[in-house]
């Protein structure tokens, strides 16, 4: 057969490692799909001269590339919404195959995207846009497949866990080990994305679709960062038993969907709760085969790469044997998706951890859990810390609950005038199959 | 489109298990593949009344139902060697799509089942054959397929793991613990395929052909069981930082490749050291995603049967899209298969966890360390025990050496006046990445 011919846009990290890959392991990926994978097209502004790039036409007119008769696959590993939509779309037109490892494009532009493919008989890959070399993507639409998917919850972004890791083994503060993220390149300059959540959350979107079989819906996760996190709380959580991760959870529930980014009190006892530094990880519960966990680098060069690589492989096999580019698997995990209501913060169910400050009076205690106790919340544990100057710091472990009632609760105890400062509320999931 | 048409053939745990999942998540399923599967036959000697048969034809007589024109796949959960490979070799004739979990007839007489299904034009999947639930097939072959696979470690043998779980969480004795194992229906009452490593040999055998492209060479992994492990050792290499688990590990070294199942010592701060109780998992290591790790339920009735399934649901993908039913992705993960030398035990290299027991005089320590320096391995941690009766057990962890060369040296400390009773040697790895 024909080699498959490759256009790779962008040039940065992915793209240079993608091309590396292809370059270094080309005869062991030969063994696999029988076919020889050529590229043809790198579209790039800055020359790369670390590169091979002999007999690769380079260019920086993205449009013109994707148009270009040599090429049966565009790989799109430039990042950012624009161009990038557009570049991806003219390809669709063009009947081009893409795969790209764009999560922020595909959450909140994916449903157009696949709608385009689809309408063009191609695939549009993206194994790469989420948890970087784990193949995450492949395991929730195949592996799994026989499956009813319960929830998933997902250590997604590695900067995030790398401060948290560093905060809880160190006793370092948040805004401390963000500096060194920054200064080890695993931060950006601007690192609002990965600690307020907004990259789990684009991840966490195409996660759930897959799932669950629902539209993308980046706009209706509730997400939160983990730059509130205070080493005091680390060092409590560890006490009990729990460590603090910044999670990406979808949950069937009874009424909807949840879809939430948020710090997360865990057991320290499930494997999860052991994945430290940058590495993620994605526990699936699902109805026939329980729970099953997948760790591995979410990012860098090679991780990235290796999910690139993985979904040209699949494409070049569908390619081969099937008849026309749609290939055999729904893109979305199912072949129709379905409307299920997304919850709002107020109507999802979690645990929580509560700290708050009170001066050193009786009857606050008595105060605290009663409000609880008439809001319907039980009290899974509580303990009273070390005066901290003239205050107690008085921590509470709660059962789920539905937030609402959480929020009235809460605010009644704000209100009592024993207590100081604001309560500091994490939540709390137990993750038991 | 038509339904698809199954067969399944035994209706134990595993086959029971398929029906109802089949029927259970009948609706989710066929969102997923867009077309109905029916299950026309069982094959069974048992009645089974507590399952849902009703429009199922149900014999015995498996050469007939496999060459029924009503079927399109069949599914073999029976188990053991024959009739399992005389049925599906028929079944292969009639140009059945062949679902299988039997990994003992998969090591032993894969070559030939795999070779009569390529001439047939028809696939044997075999997910549920090894890690049960865990989707480790579909992620060596098609998600990590732009790599090279360097090596790869499983507790691939749930029994095996509950009763090192029992004996370090309880300083339980192995006797003890298995008893309770066949208890419980971890353990057959033939244990021996659990505690000898000879089912987890026949996982590592499939798993090497699929990371290396090599054929299934049952015979020549290295097999060792856990039967020999004391809880004294446990506790001792607890002690230094380490958990002994019963790993099936797959090896590209210098000369060749090793395959082996063997008790292994490896760091705890490894996320698969702390993989317990009956849960499997496969840390894999390849060149350009670096680790990653599976972990998930390795048997049982749900988990067996979502591979199953989902091996199903593959295979109603792949001809409902492609022209002949040969599927898209080489059976052993490659194209073509190459023949590489696997490696004898003495030429095998791993680091080692010794412990003797010498009476209490000196220069021993002295004796038995020039030895070691003498064969030339290096010595990582030394520990002597607390004396026990009138002698002092002496714990030596080395780094990785060959076999061979550890052969010798262990005979001449065997051989030294002052040491008594036999030398305990037990594997040890890194793990490192």
């Amino acid at each position: 057969m024909k080699p498959v011919r490759l256009a790779i846009l962008g040039l940065g990290t992915v793209g240079g490692g993608a091309l590396k890959l292809l370059q270094e392991n080309a005869a062991e990926i030969k063994r696999r799909t029988g076919r020889e994978i050529q590229i043809t097209h790198v579209g790039t502004r800055r020359p790369r001269p670390d590169l091979e790039l002999e007999g690769i036409k380079q260019s920086a007119d993205l449009l013109d590339i994707v148009r270009q008769p040599d090429v049966d696959v565009v790989v799109e590993v430039m990042g950012g919404i624009h161009p990038a939509y557009e570049v991806i779309m003219e390809a669709i037109k063009h009947g081009k195959q893409v795969v790209t490892a764009n999560k922020a494009l595909l959450a909140e532009h994916g449903n157009e995207l696949f709608k385009a493919a689809e309408d063009n008989a191609v695939q549009i890959a993206y194994e790469a846009a989420v948890a970087g070399g784990i193949p995450i993507i492949k395991v929730i639409r195949e592996g799994l497949a026989a499956n009813h998917i319960e929830w998933l919850a997902g250590i997604i972004n590695g900067t995030g866990n790398f401060i948290l890791t560093e905060m809880r083994e160190k006793g370092r503060a948040f805004d401390d080990v963000l500096k060194e993220a920054q200064e080890l390149g695993y931060a950006e300059a601007d690192p609002t994305f990965d600690v307020e959540g907004i990259d789990a959350a684009h991840k966490l979107t195409i996660l759930a679709s897959c799932a669950f079989g629902i539209p993308l819906q980046f706009d209706k996760v509730y997400t939160e960062g983990i730059s509130k996190i205070t080493a005091q709380d680390v060092k409590y959580a560890e006490d009990l038993g729990f460590r603090i991760k910044h999670l990406g959870i979808a949950r069937r529930a009874e009424k909807g969907i949840e879809l939430r980014v948020h710090p997360t009190l865990i057991p320290d006892e499930q494997l999860i709760a052991n994945v430290n530094g940058v590495k993620n990880a994605v526990l699936v519960q699902a109805n026939a085969v329980g729970p099953t966990l997948y760790y591995g680098a979410g990012a860098g060069a090679g991780p990235t790469a290796s999910a690139v690589v993985a979904d040209v492989i699949d494409i070049v096999r569908d390619i081969s044997y099937t008849e026309d580019g749609a290939g055999t698997i729904p893109q979305l995990a199912f072949e129709a998706l379905t409307n299920v209501p997304i919850l709002s913060r107020e109507e999802m169910t979690t645990g929580y951890y509560i700290r708050l400050n009170a001066e050193d009076q009786t009857g606050v205690l008595a105060d605290v859990t009663t409000i609880l106790s008439r809001a319907g919340i039980s009290i899974d544990a509580i303990m009273q810390q070390s005066r901290l100057k003239d205050l107690i710091p008085i921590v509470i472990l709660t059962d789920p609950i539905v937030e609402s009632k959480m929020d009235d609760a809460l605010a009644q105890i704000q209100a009592l005038p024993a207590i100081r400062g604001e309560i500091v509320r994490i939540r709390l999931e137990s993750l038991d199959s």
